[in-house]
């Protein structure tokens, strides 16, 4: 259950240079490759000779070569030559629409007309001189949603992530969810505590004392259909917290493209942007596997999960106040799959 | 297609100490773990919270606590408490009859009201202090069913076992198969033959000559579910055999628990109980492995009859003389599925 | 969809000696063995007591005894005995006619009392002294009718083997192909051109030189069920071709037997017969290896070709001028299910 008509993050951009990729993204095998100029291009993986796999080919005058028998595909499904073959009634493949922003591959799975590429998504970090990001990709084995409600609702990092992000006091503040449009925010604030092991690091990389206590903050934004910034920091106490001027904090947003693979599995695109110490290149690389390790440790709680839930189907989960951010998020989803429903039925 | 009111060995006890253990038995996946006073209790492995797998949290206070967002769950299933939380509303998990007796865990999958304690086997090995038990644990995938017919049918020992505890006079020997209320008794005397490898090293240990000639014997004992002990040993030959006075023999018991996981794979505690020498730690450990080793010349086997008897369902396989203990073990099973159906009924 | 009344190779030789080997022939799982005088036998892995894998066991006396309890099974699949059981009442399993023949085991899958060994197939290289053969086996998920056409259109050598045997002017010379009989004939010729690296090897084991222009070809002939022999080599311009006297050439038969396992997997037995430096074995060896090497860049294509037949098994494929062997193939093969079909319901 994922809306198609709306883009997806498929691929960090360093994954699709001189060879292609085949990636499955909502259910639709696609192939990614780079055309002429270096401009990305995605069809379907299936060349329209004898099935083989398009993305095991090669990439030649900007267009994609079956590795089988060399047909040569054009970026818009139309096959553009083949060997020996005069190709114009071959049947064409699907083309989709694909954008690179940001270091990512944007695709759009559904209807390629009602793509539009102003529809791809923004942040404050993309683009941005002032912010520096970097980040990983992790293949999960459960429906993207249980990693969207993981993630709005960060209480899990209290038990989860227990010595490095997590802390108890995370139980004890209250939980603030709202809507903002087709924005969910859910918010947290934790004032006058000490730091847990991975912000106390972040303080001495600021130059700031680590053991003295502080305000903390976690704002989850989500955004259709599937993206989720996480504001995260800490202030020195009683200097504005969240607002406080940047010489007292430690701050940084946490990216997340959650793109569905199929029903019960789906590609996890974490990663971290800051505005501090963008230069330095250690410390961004040190960031990227502290945080790699850390959200590794969700994969087995979520396989298991999905496990669970799907040997008892019937069972009804609880939707408490902490969970009021997924629970409003999957609205959201819910109304976009009704909406390209009601489109489709009405087009038919 | 198993009874599920009835005890079975989920565990051996030093498989849960600090950290719950999650095992599914009899088709019901279970969180295993120690409670107050180290006392083993045993939930459904789903937190009504999110689904999340609760073998994946932690014990505190004696409760087991999800390791995803907290939800602190009693021994009974009721949810105890959530950091912020009222949890009166909150629907509970199945809890499961379980008790620790002999070095291993106990549990009853079925109707827990059903459960007495005093229905929990023994045998003259158990908490006895003239006895030492080793043994280990293997996953099979067949019909736990296999295995009962396996262990019924010792022929097997000729031909699986060659080289260990197997010997041509095996076949020679007629097997004697005999009923006492729900237990069934398999029998086989070997007698003025020369011991195979394990038993010449055994009667070595003994201080006894080990070319000489043996009384042999092997004595299967069915009690459901699916537990089988087997008397096994030799006798210097002519001093009485399985009557012998304990000088002139080394004997043993096999001890079998057999716990269906699902319809076509079981757990498998195997492991060995003797009545000599019971102070000698390093003789212990060389039974164990040499067992662990013969005992896993079994699984090839088993598997690949299983596989066969799926692609297959329709062949009647042949039910012999040497079969009859497995026959009469399955009918008691039988009757034991058929009961609890009709009271099933009955309750309905 | 393969037909079972014919011929198929099972394994090579060397496969089965001491041990008998189960394997899966034509959705059949067979126990084959060596019997009196090392005459091959073919039973089905089934033993009718309870259902164990004959193949497990071992070979006694020209008969196969079950590993599990010492049913001797005869090669005509009617058990011989079983100690201390009278076997008269026992029910038989199949047995397969199977036949050695030029290092091969040739099994018929299908009704025993149509087999004759005079179907089993010849050609040129077989029992011949002037010829040398060696070769290997793989395992190949996928129907085994995709690596018929894959070798009945060797345009894909062009780009699944460029840098070894494919080359530019394969795209550029046309494809012929015949049919005589049951017999289908795929050729190209190549004329004028610098060979690729393989033949240059060839060449230079030959004694003639490598960097002048040679004529080459490609022969691919089908015979029913699916054995296909190709011609290969290249000989020195203008001296003939296909026909040039030997001193001028470097050639040989790339030998191809392809045997469902089931219908979504097959055996491929690949190898090269030649006709000179025949007592080179160092020679032998390394073509070996390099063949190997080269015919396993086939696997990964033909796997994801499978999946991507199977996700669209509604999609028409092309047949180009191209796939004209593979088709005429497919058109031999349907006849001859057809035809066992109505035989099948003629007997009924």
């Amino acid at each position: 259950m994922f809306p198609k008509n709306t883009w997806y993050v498929a691929a960090r951009s360093e994954e699709v240079e001189a060879k292609p990729l085949g990636r499955q993204i909502c259910g639709e095998k696609i192939a990614f490759y780079r055309g002429l100029d270096n401009k990305v291009c995605a069809v379907e993986d299936f060349c329209p000779h004898r099935g083989a796999a398009l993305s095991l080919g090669y990439v030649e005058a900007g267009n994609l070569v079956c590795g089988y028998h060399g047909l040569v595909m054009g970026c818009d499904g139309k096959p553009v030559s083949m060997p020996m073959q005069r190709i114009q009634g071959f049947p064409c493949i699907k083309s989709y629409p694909v954008v690179e922003r940001y270091g990512f591959l944007w695709v759009w799975p559904g209807e390629a007309e009602k793509a539009q590429e102003s529809l791809v998504p923004t942040f404050e970090w993309c683009d941005n001189r002032k912010w520096v990001y970097d980040g990983g990709l992790y293949h999960i084995g459960c429906d993207y949603r249980l990693m969207i409600d993981n993630l709005m609702d960060l209480t899990h990092e209290a038990y989860v992530h227990a010595g490095s992000i997590g802390q108890p006091e995370i139980d004890l503040a209250p939980v603030n969810t709202t809507t903002d449009g087709d924005m969910v925010i859910t918010s947290r604030y934790m004032n006058n505590i000490i730091a847990p092991p991975h912000w106390q690091a972040a303080l001495r990389a600021n130059g700031l004392p680590d053991q003295q206590p502080v305000d903390r903050w976690q704002v989850s934004r989500f955004t259709p259909p599937s993206h989720i910034m996480i504001d995260v920091g800490v202030a020195l106490a009683g200097k504005g917290g969240y607002e406080a001027d940047p010489q007292y904090k430690a701050s940084s947003t946490v990216v997340d493209f959650i793109t569905p693979e199929t029903e019960t599995s789906h590609w996890y695109f974490w990663g971290m942007a800051r505005n501090y110490k963008i230069d330095d290149a250690a410390l961004t690389e040190a960031i990227r596997e502290d945080q790699g390790r850390i959200f590794h440790q969700d994969l087995d709680v979520l396989e298991a999960q999905q496990r669970n839930i799907q040997s008892h189907p019937d069972r009804k989960l609880l939707m408490l106040n902490i969970d009021t951010g997924g629970v409003q998020a999957r609205r959201i989803i819910d109304k976009m799959i009704r909406s390209e429903r009601e489109e489709a039925m009405e087009e038919a």
